[in-house]
Order: C-alpha cells, then structure tokens, then sequence
C-alpha cells in the first residue's frame, strides 16, 4: 500500500477508484461500495458531471431545495437553493411569506461593470510610457476584435483602458486597468481572453509583463435589495421594540468585526445557496462580497437599517458579478432546471434575486438572533441529524423529541436518551 | 398556475415536486423527470440526504475529485476535493506531485482559539458595570456547566471571558467577548449554546442582551503551510527568473486589493474544495479568511514569498474554523469518506491539509499567470465542456481539440466549427 502514484490522471475511472481504495482505505470493498452507490444508473448523464472536473471519482450530493413565495419588484419567484446548511432554506421560506404580504423585495442593480487588469513592470520614464500607451491604444483595442465580435453584439465589450502608475505601492509597477461589460455571462473566459490579447500588443522590450487576469473585486457590479414597511406591521408582540433591537443588531454589524464577519456569512448562506444553484462560482462572489465589505478599511456590515417617521426600512448594496450563460449554467441538468425556476432570467434579474434572497436571509437570522436567540431553531434541526446518525425509527424520534422540548440538546445527551430509550424496550 | 403557496414545507416530497412543476414550469412532466433522475435508489440513502435541510427536492451533484501526491510534514495524502471548476483539481495534482520531490509542504497550527461574544446595551455608569461583571464572572462559568462538561473531558471548553466597552464605536453598546477551544467539532453549536447561557445569567434589567453568537472572524484559529527548495530546483528553462516573477506576482497582490480579492479567491477554490469533501461550512471558512485578508486596513494577499540566499520560500498564513466531528462530517456519507480517505484527521491535522491544498492551488494560478498565462489550461477544459453540451461523438472531439490547438476558443466558433464537421459528413 503506497499512497505515491504516477500518471493517475490518465487512469479509467474504475481504475482511479480501485488504485483509491486499495491503496487509501483500511477497508477497499465497503468504501468503493460507498463511492458507487452515488453513481447515477444512466451513464451517459454521470459522464457528464464527471467531465466537469478532472479525476472525478463519483457525486457529492448537496441538497437542493425550493423556498416560495418570494415577491421582488412585484413578480413571484419559487427561489432554488444548494446548501447542506439546516435551516437556511426554511428561514428563506419564511421570510420570503412574511415580506410577501408587506410589498415584498424591492431590487435594482445599480451598475454591472467588471474590471481585468495587465499588471507589468517598467523601468523608464512614465511621460515616454504614457505617450506610448496613447499611441497603442486604439491597437490594443484592435487586438481583442476577434474575441469581442459577438460580444459587442449583445451590447457588451470593453467599455475603457486606463493606465495606472502603481510606483508609490511597488517599485517600476503599473497596470492596464480595464473596465469591461459582460451581459449575461459571468465572462471569466472572455475577460482573460482580452487581458492575454491586450498584454501581448502593449508589451515591448521595455515592459515586462507580469500576468494578465480578471478581477474578482467588482465594487462596480452592484446591485441593491429592500423591504420596508410601517412599524405596525411588523406584527408581533411589541413591532416597536423589535425594529428598535433589530436596528441595534445592524448598527453593531456596522461598527464591530466581530459581528460583521458573522452577520455577512449569514447574508452569504442565502446568496451562496442561489449561486450554487444556477451553476455560478461562489468562491468568486464570497470574495468579492467580503473585500466589499473592507473597502472602508474597517470590515463592515453588507445590510443596513433605517427606522424613520415610522417606517422599518432594511436593505442590502453587494457586489455580485453572475451570469446566465456560458459556464455551467447550461451544462449542469440541475443548474439550468434552477434558471428555468426563475424563468430564464437576465444576469441582471439573477443578482436582483440573488441579493434578495441574502437580504432575507440575513433577516432571519437578526430576528431570530433578537428575539428567540439563534439556537432554539439551529437545535431542531440538530437534532433531527443526530437521531438519523442514530438509526432511530419513528417512535423513537418522537419520544427524544419531545424529551428535549425544553432542554440544551448535546451529542452525548441524545446518545444516552436513546440508548435509555432502547434498553427499556 | 400560480406561484404563491400555503403550507409547503408540510408536503410530502412527492408533493412538493408536483406543485413545483406543475406551477412553476413549461413542461412539467420533462422537469420532473430531470429532478428525479437524480434521486438515489437507495431509498434510505436518499432520505437521510433529503433530512439535511428543508424543502429538499433533489440532489445536486458537485464532482468529488481527488488530488494524490500530497506530501505534508513528511506523510502522503491523497486530498479530496469536491468542486464545480475545471481545472482546480488538475492543478492541485500537478503542485502536490512537483512539491513531492521538493521536500513537500511543511505545515504548522499556530493557535486554535475560536471567539464568541454577547453584545448588549447599557446605560448606567461602566465602573458599575465592571464591579457587577467581576463579581458575576464565577457564575457565567458556571452558568455553562451542563454545555462544558463533555468539551472539557475533551481539553476545550471556555478559556476567558471580558468585558469590552464599545460606547467610542455606539452608544451604550459593549460586550462579553468569549474564548473558546472546540478541539476537534467546529464549535458552533457549542458556542452558541454557552453564550446563551452566559447571557441569560449575565442579564438584569439595567443589561439589554441584543444578541448572542460565535464569532466567524477567528485570527487566532491560524494555520501556516510552506513550500520551499533552492531555486535552481524550480526547474524550467530559467528558474531565476521564475521565480523572480513569481515573487512580484505575489507582491502585487500583497498591495494591490483589485488583484489581492482574486489571488486570494485561487486560495480559496483550494480550500473550500477540501473544506466542502469533509462536510465542513464554506461560507464559515470564506468570511473567516477574507475579513483576515482585510485586517490591516488594506485588502491584501494571504500568501507570501521570498528569495533569500538562493531559496524560494512560499508561504500562507490563514485562519481555518475546522471540525471533523459533529455537523455532517459523519453524517454525510461522502464528508465521512473523505476523513477516512485523510484518515480521520483531528482539527489540528484538517486545518494543516487544507491549507497545504489552498496554498498548492495559488502555486499553480500563480505559476500559470506568470508563465503561459491562465487561458491556456482554462481553454483546454472550457473546449471539452463545450464538446459535451454539444454532444459531441469521440471523432467530432477529436478534430474540434486539433482545430483549436492554437487558437482562442469562444463558444460560438466551437458551435460554428462543430456545425461544419457535421456538414461535411
């Protein structure tokens, strides 16, 4: 048994899986039972998601569910949702049925443009680099004609290049910083594409390129979620007092780290589980969501709250560059069965449903936070998984269930419930 | 057809799918038959996955993936990764190969402290506030006796509770800022749990308890993973040079946020990916990380280089809130493989692989960047995911793959070109 291995990647995949199990597991048989029993029976759809990565070796199941009756700008929307997270999609469910009936999410994007920069050293002078980047810049235009062609026919392309003298940060280093509009594509591929074009037309003996790559950082592909209503009806016990404590919860959000790192993992449950749903890249979102959230030097809160002439107001500015083409939102059978859910939308329909269901999500968890406190719900659901690793059957359930009511649940203690339960029968 | 809908969440899943479909698109019956094509045959396999959350009406299939060849502090793993993105895992197997013969990667847990905080309002005068703390501390110990008692057979529990003033950032705002050590559980259940109780003991009516919660921002759940060999063992035609490059690459992105939030965004398909194979909570890890990117006041790298008396040293230093018991790490059949596969790791060890795979991930975007630039490898993939919504046959892949060899590929000359081959036969 050695776990070193050469030329692994050009294995057949039952070979990958035999050389993984014989050589990685104590037991092989029952852990390549385990891998194969996520095999889908029809071949020609498991090829599919096998080629989606290299060395793929079988499934790993997410859940995927549905939370209803979200209202935004008017219209309905049946949210889909990939997290293995409990009570993320029945708190979206919820928030979504509260707001329905208070004039629901009221969205807009504010702008959708993405950056990409050429990153290059230079030794010289920066007036001959300057005349030298006016001289070449309709050239470097021209380099990328063959890649923004179709682009440039749904109304996308590169909309600027600038150059930026970085020497004050690092030594001899400037950038091409460009500003492109990709539609409806997330446009990874084509914004790299350009970049590579571009450093190729704008290098000479005197310019060494560094690297040439899109930027996740998209402070400019904005968009903007709201739900507001008359304090009254917010419902409850005392509407007053709650909008006062959930305010206070935002505000502390606002000015402590702490709690804003929290907070906008909160808000990032509910954007990730959309994202990953129609086949866009959450680590691309999470990064630029959080360094929108430092852009003030301090980390901050993503949501805000007003309360004014009587109107709870709250809302949410975040940064989401997604798209509705290309990648794997046609690829991925569940991927493009989630974007037929929200009725085939623009990328520009997706981040305002996107950041809707943050904005709702972060809205649970600040009332739950505020009133009941966050594990009453959380210990439900923990539950629930504990007596499934248990084994446990329906009557069992019902007995540790009820036992637990009003009690702390801990691993250990359901453990010993349980085992009371069986050994009295 | 209408979207709106009362009691959902109370439907059997055979329900669920029903009013989805039927409601919400074109052609129902085709939009069932993609959603259950994914249920697993197993029936109690796929209840025990449908359980995770709620509403859930299917699985969705990210690609388990391995990456072998990873030598870490001297032993051999085989790292699994679950991940949507070409390449990522590719790129994991060529740098855990190339470190392996290099020494391999040397890792090492810095601290493991996790944080949580009750934040609360109080108007009275502070001297008071601190006499009434100090002469309750014992009993907020207390107070989490029933919660602490298995985390401390385990050596966690809570190290330190202060009172912190934040009147300077909000009015009457302060906080009891909790210090934890979770051992091997991630911790949130647990640390909500004492933080509840440590508020609800706190309490008296001069004390307004806003909210009680962990702490995603954890600086001092730190691990640091390096690579490093004399440079002419870089290989390549100039190693020098390389790693020259190399290094100003990283610079760049230690002062510069537009490129920073990206390169770390490489960081994280790394992680996240071995994060997401062993059950763990992405969104935890990410918000974790980027807030810590962003902790001097400028959004910076997570990783480090340098070349000092002829050795190129390549570092990262990131915090990692990692479990490998409790949550879905044993629930999740696959998350439970994939521990066996790292065989079962503590936290302590998780926290090191993952950080050894983030690290080897910017190695290879940096090392592409710098070199080839990132289209080449991207396109190769982006061309087969292409082919494969095309339907391509072998033959047809084959000529379009030859066609494009040096060429930039876009999706519509990859259909125009697949058009042509199947014209001409």
């Amino acid at each position: 048994m050695s776990k070193l291995i050469s030329g692994f990647s050009k294995f057949s995949k039952e070979e990958k899986v035999s050389w993984l199990v014989e050589n990685n597991f104590q037991n092989p048989l029952e852990s390549s039972k385990i891998i194969k029993q996520y095999w889908n029976k029809n071949e020609k759809l498991q090829s599919l998601h096998d080629d989606f990565i290299e060395n793929t070796i079988t499934n790993f199941y997410l859940p995927f569910g549905v939370a209803p009756n979200f209202i935004i700008n008017g219209k309905t929307h049946t949210i889909p949702m990939v997290i293995e997270e409990s009570s993320v999609v029945a708190a979206a469910s919820l928030v979504g049925k509260f707001w329905s009936t208070k004039g629901g999410f009221k969205t807009t994007v504010i702008d959708t443009q993405k950056i990409g920069q050429v990153h290059f050293m230079y030794q010289g002078d920066f007036s001959d680099l300057e005349n030298y980047f006016k001289a070449k810049e309709y050239e470097l235009y021209k380099s990328t004609a063959s890649i923004t062609k179709n682009m440039e026919k749904r109304g996308g392309g590169i909309l600027d290049i600038q150059l930026i003298d970085k020497t004050k940060q690092l030594d001899n280093y400037y950038q091409l910083h460009v500003t492109f509009e990709t539609k409806d594509s997330m446009g990874a591929n084509f914004i790299n594409s350009c970049l590579e074009a571009i450093a190729k037309a704008f290098g000479n003996e005197k310019i060494e390129v560094v690297m040439s790559i899109l930027s996740n950082y998209v402070p400019e592909c904005l968009v903007r979620a709201e739900v507001s209503c008359e304090i009254e009806k917010l419902g409850g016990e005392n509407p007053k007092q709650f909008a006062e404590k959930f305010k206070q919860a935002v505000d502390i959000a606002q000015i402590e780290p702490y709690r804003a790192v929290t907070h906008n993992k909160g808000i990032m449950n509910g954007i990730d589980a959309v994202v990953l749903a129609t086949g866009n890249d959450f680590r691309a979102i999470e990064a630029g969501a959080h360094a929108y959230a430092s852009k003030s030097g301090t980390y901050r809160s993503l949501s805000h709250c007003s309360i004014d002439d009587g109107i709870f107001r709250f809302w949410i500015e975040i940064p989401l560059a997604l798209g509705t083409v290309g990648g794997l939102t046609a690829l991925h059978p569940i991927a493009k069965l989630s974007l037929a859910l929200l009725e085939n939308p623009s990328a520009k329909e997706l981040m305002q449903i996107v950041a809707a269901a943050g904005l709702a999500q972060n809205f649970a968890a600040l009332r739950a936070l505020t009133t009941k406190g966050i594990q009453h719900g959380h210990m439900k659901m923990h539950l629930q998984n504990i007596l499934n690793q248990l084994n446990t059957n329906e009557d069992e359930k019902k007995q540790v269930v009820a036992y637990f009511e009003n009690k702390t649940v801990s691993h250990s203690d359901v453990v010993a419930k349980v085992e009371e339960i069986r050994n009295a029968n």
